[in-house]
């Protein structure tokens, strides 16, 4: 049995699930690991450091990848060397598409647009993205306010009135088989997956954050600009982070920015370290509000299998009539 | 064809749908509308005004109608006089529920509670509450932060491991057949609607207001203190309230309290006076991200029927081996 929609087909998929492209997180191991269990991976270009990218390729093991880039981060050189790897597919987030969607689609490869509002899957369709990512605020990671429950719905309209040919995919909260069933039912054709991969074995996290993660409940989640601020990051607006919630996110939560200061430095300093080592307590996980549904750390593969199996589950259970 | 879970059973409904008894809005039209329609009608019994409740009681015609209240706001006198008319239920929502259960229980009354985090699904289990209704941030009027998509499955999660008797319902963002088919797939039994039913030919809603939320996209939405504070009113922390978006929110959402100074009231007068004659412009109409998945005004039994046709048609579709 098998879950076949507009976007596995596209694709060659087995499994109608796309691995989010975490920054940091989604290195070659994992990227691989999802495209040979029949998934799309994504190796996660992040803010566009070349070095990881050119060391982590080589770790998918010849598996067919694609990459993830922060739009607003991207350049024309680092894109044009990510479309000699022929990636599978090159996904955008956050930002304007316009300045390369043209070089991406003379390259031949598929343009994956993530979007967090109507507005901004207007933008893709008209930048040509041949899958709109429709993405809620309850994401892990950087994200913008709209809920995936109302804005894969709303963005399954707009497309079946202007563009039937482009594929919508869910993001935000999805963690498991009834998410993906759900993002059925709302209308998308399959689903992109960050925070339940982000607690795969072969996701680029520590220990320590995966342990945090497992231990939490999705009330410990919340949505800000410290760990930006703490990496003087300068994300432009709408977008915020969802990170595990601790002491040290609510200490800053009203006033991120004072964590800007020169006097802050060693505060800055040890955040980074904690976050190297995976100390929870000083350092942020970032995960989304589907932390709650993650029962604990396994293979990618396996991981795909139970969502496909338990959405499967759920989709002929509920059959009515 | 219908759709028949523990919740259709426990009340003997025909659509598992439950109307929001949302403050001002559903009144006893609304309210017998949606219950002679085979949902269940709850009466807006919100701030607890028993003047308009005893006014709006009779207009159910004689449907089997139930009521919720805003737990914070209530008092055991008002509740005693609810439970005196036999309601089909008494819902609680935004606050702690332990005051009045027992009194509720006593009366042989089914408690419906809602919930925005899992902690207060743990709360509500603890105090005996028969339904649980899981809120996401998505929905219009009062809530709290988390997402539907993620809190329904956690909460279901909850129940099925320690109060397998309980009935989940999931609310927010939920105005169509898809979010309903949605829900159960995530582990709802039905789910709790208002935004939908706020733009029913039966809801006291200004004509000005629907006008404004028929031309919004859920883009165009947003949750804050802004109405609170032109009201004076001291809702406790976490709750916020979701509402369209319009130069008057924009100008007051960072710090809304200003709002409260003395010298505003004849602001606050102009907002409440926009408020009655529904003029938006001034005015803050008050509905979830679904607005954009509203097509047209109609009667409360039409969007019953065609949320479930929907649904089913859904459910089936989706029908995968």
């Amino acid at each position: 049995m098998a879950i076949e929609t507009r976007f596995t087909k596209a694709f060659g998929l087995r499994h109608p699930v796309a691995l989010a492209p975490m920054a940091g997180v989604a290195g070659g191991e994992l990227a691989g690991a999802v495209a040979r269990a029949g998934g799309l991976g994504l190796l996660g270009g992040g803010y566009g450091d070349a070095d990881w990218i050119h060391a982590q390729w080589p770790l998918a093991g010849g598996a067919e990848i694609g990459i993830g880039f922060i739009t607003w981060k991207l350049t024309g050189g680092l894109l044009a060397e990510a479309l000699e790897r022929r990636p599978k597919a090159v996904m955008l987030s956050f930002g304007d598409l316009q300045p390369f969607a043209a070089q991406i689609r003379a390259a031949g490869v598929p343009l994956i647009a993530q979007v967090q509002e109507l507005a901004g899957a207007k933008a893709a369709v008209e930048a040509g993205a041949d899958v709109i990512v429709a993405q809620g605020s309850e994401a892990g990671g950087h994200g913008a306010t709209r809920a995936t429950m109302t804005l894969v719905p709303e963005v399954a309209d707009y497309l079946a009135a202007k563009a039937p040919d482009r594929i919508l995919l869910a993001a935000g909260g999805i963690a498991d088989g009834r998410g993906l069933a759900a993002a059925l039912m709302l209308g998308a054709e399959g689903v992109l997956i960050g925070s339940r991969f982000w607690a795969a074995r072969e996701a680029l996290v520590p220990e320590g954050f995966h342990k945090a993660a497992l231990a939490a409940t999705g009330d410990q989640t919340l949505r800000g600009s410290v760990p930006d601020a703490a990496r003087m990051l300068h994300w432009p607006a709408p977008y915020t982070i969802r990170t595990l919630r601790s002491a040290f996110t609510d200490q800053w939560q009203s006033n991120p920015d004072a964590l800007r200061d020169p006097a802050q430095e060693p505060l800055r300093q040890a955040w980074a370290e904690a976050q190297a080592r995976g100390d929870a307590q000083i350092g942020t996980p970032v995960a989304g509000e589907a932390v709650g549904l993650i029962g604990g750390i396994a293979p990618a593969a396996e991981i795909l299998d139970g969502i496909t199996t338990e959405a499967l589950s759920c989709l002929n259970a509920q059959r009515r009539g």
